[in-house]
């Protein structure tokens, strides 16, 4: 057996999330049926992180065995033809020893695009969130502070929330308004369902002025998620990557794309 | 009668262009479905520029005229529940004397993304052209040179286009790389039928290494289709501004959005 190794783009719009279900279209089903038709036998893949309904991957992370043998340029160019125009693999590592795409993971980066003004932006359609209010990034970046770190991020959780427990590790959390897009990146060892959407939804809450900096400290200290923010749309997030250590030599290829937003200036 | 002008964006995708035709959904038509059911009699627009199926527009500008008194905003938020997620109006003037949004226009602004990379850029879908090549920009830089100022584009005109005459006056085309997109940006006083595209399609051809940058001003020179590259992919192209006179004190709205891309970075 060959231990396969993608790293897979997606847009989520059209799709029930990552993982397999009954009687829904989703990313894992669509790719597992692409993958079959190379292989020649059923396939099962796992994946650095399910992502939810609506919500895109720059570069999800996914392993598979197999029995064929085939050239990688089979496992990109051959399975992408067999896969609708909203996914597409990107590049292909083959006989990764000991690797596996969620337990080997060693943190996950996630982005989330905002578009805040009066209408809606209509050319980013299912690729961004959108508030009709302004919001102020200095109280935004003040009030992530509170968030780095380990914490029990049961605030930010959930209901149906799967985890065995509520503690994650976040790394890095930097906001920046770039192209007149809100742009929100959030690495951690691991999310809790909705995490990173609650969070943005809560932020939203003080970049809006309705609450200072320091109340979300407050909310993730309460360890309840009555006391955050709404959950932020789908649209706007995107799995940008997944971080493995060096020993697997696994690819860095050209990053993105990723939506950002440009002026359209000259 | 009042004159009405409006700051339209669009996603051509799942339009057959911008002109009302009969059995093709346009955005004309839904524009001016929208517009009929505020203002309670039948409306019909003018526009900057028609442009093809596909095409997008970030600040489409076009009028009409109408017995209705409505304050602004219901041109604004009132049209934009009628209108379907893939159009919007983005603001509206009231009685401006004098203008016509096709007459009045001094030039318009395009933008060409395009996408160089092996696999295709799924979560830009149409969106951005894409060419599987690598594209160096230098060389496209200095063959753009020779397309500045006033020239017979005919080379550059597709068959079927109704202008009167192929003379067109080029004020600007800027091309650079930005988080790994290629930006065609072009000012003219008008365009003929497909010009941008055959630009950008015969600027390829050079930036691939088919052609020397010289190549460019000599289809140019020939003035025959038939010498230039092939259209470019409507998908990347967007109309992102046009350009009145000051004395219509049009509003000069937040720019954008039109997509550039941002790496995965953090």
């Amino acid at each position: 057996m060959t231990r396969v190794v993608l790293g897979v783009e997606y847009d989520g719009s059209a799709y029930s999330g990552w993982q397999r279900q009954h009687h829904a279209d989703t990313v894992q089903a669509r790719l597992e049926q692409a993958l079959a038709a190379v292989a020649c036998h059923p396939v099962t893949t796992v994946a650095a992180g399910r992502t939810d309904a609506g919500v895109h991957a720059c570069e999800q992370v996914v392993h598979f065995d197999t029995h064929a043998t085939r050239p990688d340029r089979a496992w990109v160019r051959g399975v992408n033809t067999h896969l609708p125009g909203g996914i597409g693999v990107r590049w292909a590592v083959q006989s990764v020893s000991g690797f596996d795409a969620r337990r080997s993971a060693a943190s996950r980066r996630y982005r989330y695009l905002l578009v805040d003004r009066p209408t809606q932006p209509v050319l980013l359609r299912n690729r961004v969130g959108w508030t009709w209010r302004s919001l102020a990034v200095e109280p935004m970046q003040q009030a992530a502070v509170a968030l780095l770190g380990e914490h029990d991020f049961s605030s930010f959780r959930a209901a149906g929330c799967q985890a065995h427990h509520p503690h994650r590790r976040v790394d890095a959390l930097g906001i920046h308004r770039r192209h007149g897009v809100l742009v929100f990146d959030i690495r951690a060892n691991a999310f809790l369902h909705h995490m990173v959407r609650n969070m943005v939804g809560t932020l939203m809450r003080v970049g809006a002025g309705d609450h200072p900096p320091d109340w979300v400290g407050q909310v993730l200290a309460a360890r309840d998620r009555r006391r955050a923010g709404v959950t932020a749309p789908a649209a706007g997030l995107y799995l940008v990557g997944v971080d493995y250590p060096a020993r697997f030599g696994l690819p860095v290829p050209p990053k993105g794309p990723v939506f950002a937003l440009a002026e359209g200036d000259e």
